[in-house]
């Protein structure tokens, strides 16, 4: 069976765009299965992109095919390429940073570069155009691995995996029965904050639900939020409206208010500048 | 043939979840049928849960699987079930209120408690998870349904209908000539917003299409518009940017402004504080 | 292999709408292959959708059927049509402006009009209903033509293409060293505007990759935008925050800033009042 294709960009669906990357598909192999991940990444936001694979991914199929598509720099230097991950999954994406995260916590088996001159939609309706590569380059490549037409060899020249551009992760530490970490990632839906502490270290730290850990926020060190927040497996377990600390879906550490948005109540962000502490 | 899967959630399609979600149900089995209902049920909304269930449903294949997760109670007591509507589909969802609609007006047949001891995805990706009951248990439960892993019986225990959990419901009347109810839901894009009363129910008070007919909406009892409103068939027949009343997509009145948004424009919501009242 | 229907409405994904359309759909037949264009044209933008359908028709493969429901005259006198058009797609829209695109630059090869007394849905769940073509007219019609259950001249009757109601296109010039034209249309997301210029007239004119050229922008004769600005192949040429005159992904001249939204930094809109001349 041909693998499935799941797709995220920041494109959206307000204009054609993503039709037409799914003609490309369909044009190459109408037996394909094509899945939204998401086309609504923030514009140009490499860091969520590289976040939201690892975030999904794992719950897929093994072979599942993913397109990422968040490129501020397309038609200029960075590489089109193909990653293998150590789990069993293909990634199609503009080599920028999207795979970050994977390569840190899941690991790359193998790189290429997408060798454009075999590997890029040709024909009348492409000619000069350098702008949309999700759908002459990206889209279009991926289509040929997942129907076979083309082998993972035949993406184009391999590289070193350790070329692979990836943002700088923070790691979390236990110290003097504090734990701290960092904001990692939000839930723009909810408005959820995901930390970088895995569930684990707060096991070790001897924290347990039911327990009101002591919670300092701070942004480039100064201190936005410092309260007593209860830690409990589900949000159902604060007052509507009060915060929460909880077990996200990932295993990690997450901040959130029972029917309310944590970032927009207590105006919290997201990313290294974000310090997050908890002590007993 | 395996039944379709819909979905409907008020996770939006912002993040991941929605993609895991999906991934889950894949690797149960890689030939189901997933459709997107909708993502944007507007959050903790039970009531449009409720709604949009009951307005799409009967437009789908006999046996279709629907999966609804709006659930701000996860992880708390609410039980997750599976019910049969009286029409023949499949309900999957937290039983707190989002079977409403569907207990009153279609009937549920059946009704069982999802057993999570043995119906909840396991293994190392969701050790102590209790926030994403769309992913490691409605959905999954909901794909090995549809695949034929376990059979309806399997699922859980049976529990009486009777104790569905399930909101008001507010009846329409006639009486004096008079044709009184309220606004049930609305139409979020378009902003026009549907009443309780069905066409039969202006067909008896003698309303035809063509009169114009004396509207009163009260808000908790206080007058928010009195005008004669044009009743026709559709939007064209009023002038762009005036108000009509017409028969909506569900049989029922609806309210609407021809080209615009009647609840903006006259600052109008629904829910069981909204009183309307239609008259020669 | 039966072909694939492409969805495009004004109807968002923020109610149950999309979902009782697809499930008419899948009740006609189980086996008919279902694929988002797009739910969220700006509501009423007739002018939209035709660019759209254009936008991306020509990369899905020949046979697919289409289906644009823009439709601010539902249920009123507009002809609900299925065209032919002269590169082997299938449309099945309103005919009051939708094709305009189509017609002009691809061209229409035949049309019929839809007969309701054969190829609308009827049953208990839509009677007296006239708000819906999508679902129960433009939905199920071309659901019926998909599945082979009506032949294409079983759609209605026949009328001339001449009648097909179309939009004034304005097309580009080339004089005296100056290229002018307007802004079609743009790209709601990135806030690009697309100008009806091919890249081929400004091959004539001799503008070359690399070329700062005097571009003026014009709404309703008044100089909106007046700056010499780069010409090159994607948006990373130009700075962050800094405009770039770019060859956009129809093979058009499109104006963008790298990171930002045009449209909204120089507050500029498209439509035949917004004129745009460039010169060296």
């Amino acid at each position: 069976m041909k693998p499935i294709l799941v797709f995220q960009t920041d494109f959206t669906y307000k204009e054609g765009a993503v039709c037409a990357m799914y003609g490309v598909v369909k044009s190459v192999d109408r037996e394909l299965e094509i899945m939204d991940g998401t086309h609504e990444i923030p514009q140009y936001d490499i860091w969520s992109a590289s976040y939201r694979l690892y975030q999904s991914m794992r719950f897929w199929p093994a072979g599942t095919i993913f397109v990422s598509v968040v490129d501020p720099g397309v038609g200029t230097e960075r590489k089109p390429c193909v990653a293998l991950t150590a789990d069993g999954y293909t990634v199609v994406s503009p080599d920028n940073g999207s795979l970050t995260h994977l390569k840190q916590w899941v690991g790359i088996r193998q790189v290429r570069e997408i060798d454009q001159s075999v590997n890029r939609l040709g024909g009348k309706n492409t000619e000069g155009v350098s702008v949309f590569h999700g759908r002459d380059l990206f889209g279009y490549c991926a289509a040929r691995l997942a129907s076979g037409i083309i082998t993972y060899e035949q993406v184009g020249p391999e590289y070193p995996v350790s070329e692979i551009v990836a943002f700088p992760i923070l790691e979390p530490a236990l110290a003097d029965g504090k734990v701290a970490g960092i904001f990692e990632i939000n839930d723009p839906n909810f408005g959820n904050l995901w930390t970088n502490i895995p569930r684990e270290l707060f096991a070790q730290a001897g924290f347990n639900y039911g327990d009101h850990l002591r919670t300092v926020i701070r942004h480039t060190g100064k201190v936005i939020f410092d309260q007593k927040v209860l830690f409990h497996q589900s949000f159902g377990y604060a007052q509507k409206g009060e915060p929460i600390i909880y077990n996200n879906e990932l295993m990690h550490i997450g901040l959130a208010v029972n029917q309310g948005s944590f970032c927009r109540q207590y105006r919290v962000d997201f990313g290294p500048d974000w310090q997050v502490e908890f002590e007993r």
